[in-house]
């Protein structure tokens, strides 16, 4: 296998722990709060967690253990979208295993959920696990985005665990896969299993935070080789003062990626979705804010800029939302009808009569290119697959119209040449940044204490992030105190709460606070590269949100 | 103005020199070898350079050098496209005249070669440079497309530099762009002007380089950026395994990105124009390669992997550029008749009546979006803008068209998600590397010693580069060197010759001999970022391709 200097470099990395994690394994104690209550709908989850709801919150403190030195065999598995920092998770929790017996055992489950469901698994050796220190993405084992549902997926994962001797399962995932180990600690458990389940808090969005989770892991790296490329871009535009350019950010519903990039590189426009939909915009609103900021560089003879756009926009603008779910249901119940339709005119055709007024006429008004995206690569439940939807192209064309306009009413004088981009999947998979492999070993080594203290339904969590890692604090959460109850596919269901932008939170508010002054002053900020070596201000310093959030 | 943490932490960095530059500036001394030849045309060349033709090369030794502490006004301009390190020549050549004598002065001309034509400048002071250092961009006083052609535009820049007072002229550019160096040089010359000019070899792409110049600067940045992407989606690919992501890689007519790129990261699929055009490819037949790779990975049930496509593809495809040339003179030869049809449809019909058979069969069976961008966009020049037309999606989607056919012949099995990317301007303006912020550095150094050495009409050259910076040898080649004459826009010129991908050069033999492999393969190798601190094998390794060409 080639590896590149850097990978090499990386293997030799030591990930800082915090300081409870770094006693001697049997000095590593348990100490339990009082019992805990879900966010909200309390009684109802209690109905779904009979054997779990409210366990008290874990923390790790320096006392006797006995149990942590007991033979285990646990089961990991990678759940969802890669996010950088994964296979430290494993190697924390691979470290931990060995520190408390040589003879412990961990077994990667393959290719996400489906691994268990299907008995698909691999022992993790050592050599194998030095190889995938440090690195980014989840190819040691494979993700997958089955989940547990079903009551044959349960009853098969329970049977597969007792086929590998399995004592835990370990689920690194995001709000969904916590959920769903969630559900999976409760099923072994009524079914007189011992089998723990604990979860670990990843995904890139960083929509999976609370009052116990500060942040889910790989959004730190994500964000930084985002503002990489952004600041790149920013330089260039700024250099060569001809291009606009749009960029489109991954980062599903929740807006966190784009805030932390604009915090980190002050472009001219961040939308940020929750705003949007707080605010009832309409898509031509949306774009008379950025057209507003391109007249006013024109009038200072700039003629360039960048405008962040977020990947899940368009489901947060209400007449955006709304023609979509038109179109789903229409779509779905006049399947034969609309596959008998030759071609896109067409199609448009009868979609207008079917549609209502107001959606009609959006659907009408929207560049060709975007109407057809809207029309085709349903997902697997009939719906449009939102981030397939060139939003950043849509926005363009709109200002490009909207510009042509004001020009010719004299109210715009300037030259608008575009660039478009979309960045996601160059983030998803970097090399963990210090934080994220300090981080992710830490909770893979704080998942290893939860299961040998003999804990279930649990996520791992690593607190006071801000501080220095000997200063962060250990432990773990009982994943129901996270939870609530939703709408799902036509029932309540419990869910882990998403959290999206709050408008009344500091990150919001320190860039709301400055966003008129970036719109028209070109106030570009260059982060550069991620780096992993040098000054610890450049490579130890943890996301703008995070400090926001936690000052 | 605000930082980011790595821009203050890269102010500190000092540039790495050879040993020649680093002597006490009056020890610096010149060393004139004999008279030289053109690449080819010196009798055609001569008529050109009266003056400046066939100097010697220069190299510099320690020695006395009286005149090196002469006092020295001199302008510097930053031509074309944005190259990480351009900041750093300006830090070079302003440390050198300042070192030289206290009392010298460094003006910007801003904008580009505009900046001379329209007399816009700026004076260069300490702390002004002190905030571009080890900086990416050409924001420190922009730069332009213009270039210095007619004999109005020669004369302003005489008569703009006499104005300055300047005693020379550095032109941070291109091959083009240092063509224009040598005209102006002589011109200079031949108007009884003693102002000297003096030439920087840069571009990303790597197409100015030749027996002097070992490589243009901002390529390693480049190209290290995009690798650290390339790198980062091929981790994504293997880990997700669903997509096929195509990738087109900025770099103008040349592969040398693309190459580098592919050196660096081993991707399935590396398309380097040079050999399409050699063995003559058809579009069909560069799509067989692609569907070849796609039907023996899906064998082994590995429905993923990466492409590479040079951004200049398409006009190395015969086929291709003969419709784009037929297209570009019917549609500027009939630009009444086709401005009044009224959509795509209408064009379509018209323009196949016009094409030869071939180029009309072609442009029907092109995706209706390529057919399109083939028709709009049109250059000053009439022709269209090759690098807006999406080569990555007009093979995704002809080699998706292909895979359905061979499903249905039972030869391929697998399944063709795909996702497509453009890298370019997420490179140009990177922070340079520790490799160009030593090379740019020493460039403009080198730069000021010809200067103040009484030369004109050179290039700046640093040579021996995959030695450590101490041992590289520096000096300067006479630009006429470099030249032979070519048919542009229908008359013989003298330029530069473009240094193309040659294909018995050792970096493509060494791709070649693996891209077998790596087709079928997964044989992945992740650089991630830029490195600018840590262990000299992470960051301070001159690029692959470089180190081919010199071992």
């Amino acid at each position: 296998m080639d590896i590149s200097a850097l990978q090499k470099a990386r293997y030799s990395y030591k990930p800082k722990l915090p300081a409870s994690l770094s006693l001697p394994v049997n000095e590593i104690a348990v100490k339990l709060g009082e019992p805990t209550e879900a966010i909200a709908d309390g009684d109802a989850l209690k109905a779904f967690f009979n054997r779990t709801y409210g366990k008290p919150i874990a923390t790790f403190v320096k006392g006797a253990n006995d149990s942590i030195t007991r033979k285990l065999t646990v089961g990991v598995i990678l759940s969802g979208g890669q996010a950088p920092g994964g296979h430290n998770v494993i190697a924390g929790l691979y470290d931990g295993l060995k520190k408390g017996n040589a003879a412990s055992r961990l077994l990667g489950l393959l290719g996400g959920p489906s691994g268990l469901i299907d008995n698909k698994s691999v022992e993790i050796t050592g050599p194998m696990m030095d190889i995938y220190r440090n690195t980014g993405g989840f190819d040691m084992i494979g993700s997958g985005r089955t989940k547990i549902e079903t009551p044959e997926q349960f009853a098969a994962s329970l049977e597969n665990a007792k086929k590998l001797g399995l004592d835990a399962v370990v689920i690194i995932g995001g709000d969904d896969s916590n959920t769903n180990a969630a559900l999976l600690a409760e099923y072994f458990l009524d079914r007189g299993s011992g089998i723990q389940v604990i979860g670990c808090p990843k995904t890139i969005d960083g929509d999976l935070k609370n009052e116990h989770i500060e942040i889910s892991f790989g959004f730190d790296t994500a964000v930084k080789t985002y503002s990489e490329l952004i600041g790149n871009i920013e330089r260039d535009a700024n250099s060569a003062k001809k291009y606009w350019h749009f960029i489109k950010l991954m980062g599903r519903s929740a807006s966190h990626i784009a805030l932390e990039c604009a915090l980190q590189t002050q472009p001219n426009i961040t939308l940020v979705s929750e705003e949007v939909e707080a605010k009832k915009l309409s898509l031509g609103q949306v774009v008379d804010q950025i057209c507003d900021a391109v007249v006013k560089r024109a009038d200072n003879k700039e003629n360039f800029g960048v405008v962040l756009v977020p990947e899940g926009l368009v489901e947060f603008i209400p007449e955006m939302k709304k023609l979509i779910e038109e179109l789903n249901d229409i779509m779905a119940e006049n399947e034969k009808d609309f596959s008998g339709l030759k071609n896109f005119s067409e199609q448009s055709d009868w979609l207008v009569t079917q549609l209502s007024d107001p959606s009609a006429y959006l659907f009408r008004s929207l560049p060709e290119e975007i109407a057809k995206e809207l029309l085709m690569d349903r997902d697997p439940h009939g719906n449009v697959q939102v981030s397939r939807i060139e939003t950043e192209k849509l926005l363009m064309n709109m200002a490009e119209s909207k510009l042509e306009d004001l020009k010719k009413e004299g109210k715009y004088k300037g030259t608008f040449s575009t660039q478009d981009h979309f960045f996601g999947y160059e983030g998803r998979c970097a090399f963990p940044s210090n934080f994220d492999a300090d981080y992710c070993y830490s909770l893979g080594f704080s998942a290893f204490v939860l299961i040998a203290s003999g804990l279930t339904g649990y996520i791992s969590s690593i607190k006071n992030l801000v501080a220095p890692a000997d200063k962060w604090i250990a432990g773990g959460v009982p994943l129901t105190m996270m939870m609530n109850m939703e709408h799902r596919h036509g029932a309540q269901k419990p869910v882990i709460k998403k959290a999206l932008v709050e408008l009344d939170s500091k990150p919001f508010k320190a860039f709301a606070a400055e966003r008129d002054t970036w719109a028209v002053k070109t106030s570009f900020v260059f982060p550069g590269a991620v780096q992993y070596y040098g000054p610890p201000e450049v490579c130890d310093q943890p996301t703008i949100t995070l400090k926001l959030e936690k000052s």
